[in-house]
């Protein structure tokens, strides 16, 4: 059965939208961008904290291939739901600029992460903090404390820099990967998803990938194509509330940063038809950059903006982030974690029934 | 057939979550908001601006019986999509308070219904603008203009009066009424639509209500449980970019002013499921606010919060804002409007059934 | 002595930061923006509600002299004390753009101002509303109640008309004009005022300019280059809790929007130079914007910025808001209100000795 | 000359506005507010990244004695310039609270000091990441690196420990010391500042107090007493791009999160009066915070506020900014750094008899 169910959302049949994929459907689709992943999986039983069991690990985003310290690229972000410890935000919303491999780990390992994007960024730039000015890195956090013993920060700062410097293009692993070792969504194992959009108009041709870390809701929330299977399946009583929703949304199209941050707003569109509803203490915490001038330097930023131009940009995010949430469910597997907790895989094939038989699928 | 059309979405078996409603299901479910609705419906055949045909209107949400300029409200406003041209919530963002009846009428109107709320300011509070200070008032609005001459700014300052001081309790009227007159959602007749939930914790029982105009998106986007029903109805080709939907939350609980501005961001979480996905042009703007002080003057505002008490406040926003939605639009009467446009009554004879033959109704 | 003191605080001595001004030292140094003011001054003696003395007026200020709605400039707006109901920042704020000619005038006034404002774009585009979408008008609000007599909205929409018809460059006109008519600054009399500044770098040489309407403060808060003289001069024992700080800054520098929103921070960093504390209800509203993708189609917007760049445009917004400030205080003249209430002008003489003798003058 | 010099700014004559100073004119005033440095200061001459010269330190502020991470204080976060790599702000302006020490240091230090904040955390609170949720920390930076080996990164986890563990009231050290180590202002040196004002008001009597650490600035910007004394003395040629600005705000008065909010944007408004223009890449990163649950657990919030309330709040953030600004720059020392660089002490003498001669002293 396995064979069957670790296929994408796309592949069972669902639909989300109607805008083409790029090839990979996946955020590399987007030219120069590249993702690394390390995943941290370690011992078993009984929680001591410090020791493990290890369920976690950390995934890195580059927005291209250059030096990205000085080829800086326009972004925005945007905490739709700021309950979070995210790091190196108000920098990206004063100055509209990512400047650095963009990282995602869990809560109680960004200080660790942080430390080897410093690292990275210094042995790459030799007058940092000398000559020139310190690096804003952007670390984005869920907390995937029911698996993991998070108190014991295994992630490190080696994790951090082996993350950046094995980013690479191509398909991007999803599920129990990354960032995504260790995380649940409504109760049921989740991960890393992704996915991507074409967008034709006028001016060319574009990308538009998103890369999600899944973490939120209670299962009673599961909505998937209007059916609440949250309220069908069996009620989990163990403790939820570790959360956070993290969304990084990459572009090649000349968007401005008023433009990104409109982008960077929307991804909890598409969770709600998950079933997300933000509740109190579920970040939802989103970041949209555009590596257009190092990809294309020609193009021009659209300074007079239209609904025409826009709007495809906008159904993009939507739909991608409801694809990639699922993407990040049917991916990831059953796991064991501390005190052998453990977070079931969501019945795909159940789902997928239930949904053919209510004329859901295409 | 439209006897039975005409009933509300959850009288129709779709479910919106399960939190219990209040007694109309209505805003006016919570103590001491009253809401009333001035309709201007006048002309028929060729747009002659200035003239006609007229579809629009005005309506008007009352906080609480008491004197709204000297009895303040915590509140908070939320423009998950900006684009609009509402007035007064720099003031509401600034100082956490709503201080006058709220307005919702149509884009041109803005005036003269902010001209008609400080006439009714002035005419109740003789101090203001001599030895009292100013008042802000809060004017929303969406476009109607593809029913109504916008241009001919038919909403006159004594119908936002006429609005205020006919609010009442109470069962409260949707669809073709007040501000929702001449809107339209996904290119089928929208207008007014309002729900409430009942929600009980250690602290008491508590009423939280929402009312939306409702004014969004292509006929592509339409969503109702999952089913995407835009791409399976017919393809409306006339000019729709006249959007824009607008949410208020009302409450009697003693909720802060942050936590009043996190209900504010969820409106468009429930919307979504309906298909909106916030484009270019579509403003999504939130208000919502907190009567406690005037209807419960013991109640203590929750400075140290948690999932425990706010969780069902995020849950009834997302649920709410769902329902408002479908209603606005099931309660909606086929109109036809100026140069003899026609926005069709969305067809819910057709939907319901594809729902029960789906197993989507309860 | 009227002649020695009406004249600008630059050529008193007093000196405002080490960049050059424009050859008007005003707004209007930026090519293409041009200023209108309509002054209403009638009446004398008791104040009658709705009949007068009336003391008011309103500045209309357009970023270029073409087409606003269809040739709009990148625009940001900021603010820093949000007590104020001023209109159409909601859509500034989500764009980044402005389309429309700014009004500035007194609190009550605001709707019709709104409604000429809208008045005026519907005249020169006839498809809005109908084929095209609706305006978004900045109007931009100070109280002037304590001489005029605000609850009679003297300010008619042709006022606003006439303001934006009869706007031109060239010298600006200070003081008790336009807007500035009614209003008054640490209990002194103050009203409009402009300056300039150029900035030469590496891409070319630009202009900035600002145009303040001051109404803010009690009189012990003046300070004037450090000198304390609200403490030294008389006390003011008449209600002045009657304010608002409007600065609009111009330029036609490629700037993009939040580097354009970074500027429309700084007004206050002047003005609290002047005493400004921002108190409670004392708004302190900013709006940038920059024309110059119509003044200089081929400049490029600055995406990765720097110090060497931006430096010397914030420079600029801190000193020369500093100095439309006292332009605004010097220019105007004694004015007799509402009841015969009095606001004077500011001893000017006295302050220049004074400031003499201390070595503040260079 | 020194034991003349080496005192604070008020005892020198300088006048910072009308209301009294707590008992030792510092944030520690605030009733059971703490303050605990760790001063590092090793090595002489060239820099070699990761050796040294070591000129830096911690600074942590305790809003209270008891466990700061369940008994949590209303706060906000203001970023006036967000050009800054500051932590943990996104937390503070979702929830508004406060819950745990705030900790000041070095750009490159974050990580480190992150690290030691969340070691402490879970040292006094064992459910934390298991069954209680993560915490949010506040780490504040500004760049030191014109004097320290900042890539060295020398502050270390325990260094943060021991900072917040030996926190404690009365006379805060001010100048050279921990987080103000290294730091510079208008090119001469700086470290910290911190003072505080009582406000009596009909509800009680209340403390607020500041603690600064400044760091801004280019030597032509200083402004002392409104003397432009930045122009009058030498050029300094140094590359002074090092730059940044932590206001904290501590108050025992019941203020509510908009409140706090409004009090954190003012201390840019008492650093302008010093020359602060708050340039590109000088952030000015403020926070506010009451203890008053902890301290006053009876007083209520003012959720209808007035100016009679709020005024003097206001006027105390303006006139202790300038005055903790003047504290810190006086109280500093001359130090030498990286590479022989010395920062001067600012010339106290020649400054005060500038000022005594042009009649600026009381």
């Amino acid at each position: 059965m396995e064979e069957v169910v670790r296929i994408r959302a796309r592949e069972l049949g669902l639909d989300f939208g109607t805008l083409p994929t790029g090839k990979y459907n996946a955020i590399t689709d987007v030219p120069g961008v590249t993702v690394g992943h390390v995943s941290l999986i370690q011992g078993h039983g009984r929680l001591i904290p410090g020791q493990g069991p290890v369920r976690t690990g950390i995934t890195a985003i580059l927005p291209h291939g250059g030096n990205l310290y000085t080829q800086k690229c326009p972004a925005a972000v945007f905490p739709f739901n700021g309950y979070g410890k995210s790091i190196g935000m108000m920098y990206v919303e004063e100055l509209g600029i990512c400047e650095n491999p963009i990282l995602i780990t869990n809560t109680l390992s960004i200080a660790s992460a942080l430390e080897g994007g410093i690292d990275w960024v210094l042995r790459h730039n030799p007058g940092v903090g000398i000559s020139e000015r310190t690096p804003n890195i952007t670390i984005f956090e869920c907390d995937d404390g029911y698996l993991n013993d998070t108190r014991g920060r295994h992630v490190k700062r080696e994790h951090a820099w082996q993350a950046i410097a094995t980013a690479s293009g191509g398909s991007v692993p999803e599920g129990n990967v990354g960032a995504g070792v260790g995380m649940s969504t409504v109760a049921y194992k989740s991960g890393v998803g992704t996915c991507s959009r074409i967008i034709k108009n006028s001016l060319g041709t574009w990308t538009l990938g998103v890369l999600m870390v899944c973490n939120f809701g209670e299962r009673e929330d599961l909505i998937i194509k209007g059916i609440p299977f949250g309220r069908m399946f069996p009620v989990n009583e163990a403790p939820t509330h570790r959360n956070s929703n993290i969304t990084i949304i990459a572009t090649d199209a000349p968007l401005t940063c008023p433009q990104l941050k409109r982008l960077a707003k929307r991804p909890p569109l598409g969770l709600s038809r998950v079933g997300n509803i933000c509740r109190w203490g579920c970040g939802n915490i989103e970041m949209a950059f555009s590596n257009y001038p190092w990809i294309h330097p020609q193009a021009k930023p659209l300074i007079i903006d239209n609904a025409e131009f826009l709007d495809p940009f906008m159904m993009a995010v939507s739909d991608a982030s409801e694809e990639a949430c699922l993407n990040s469910l049917f991916q990831a597997e059953t796991m064991v974690g501390v005190n052998n907790q453990v977070r079931e895989k969501i019945p795909v094939v159940q789902i997928i029934t239930y949904l053919k038989n209510s004329n859901r699928l295409w």
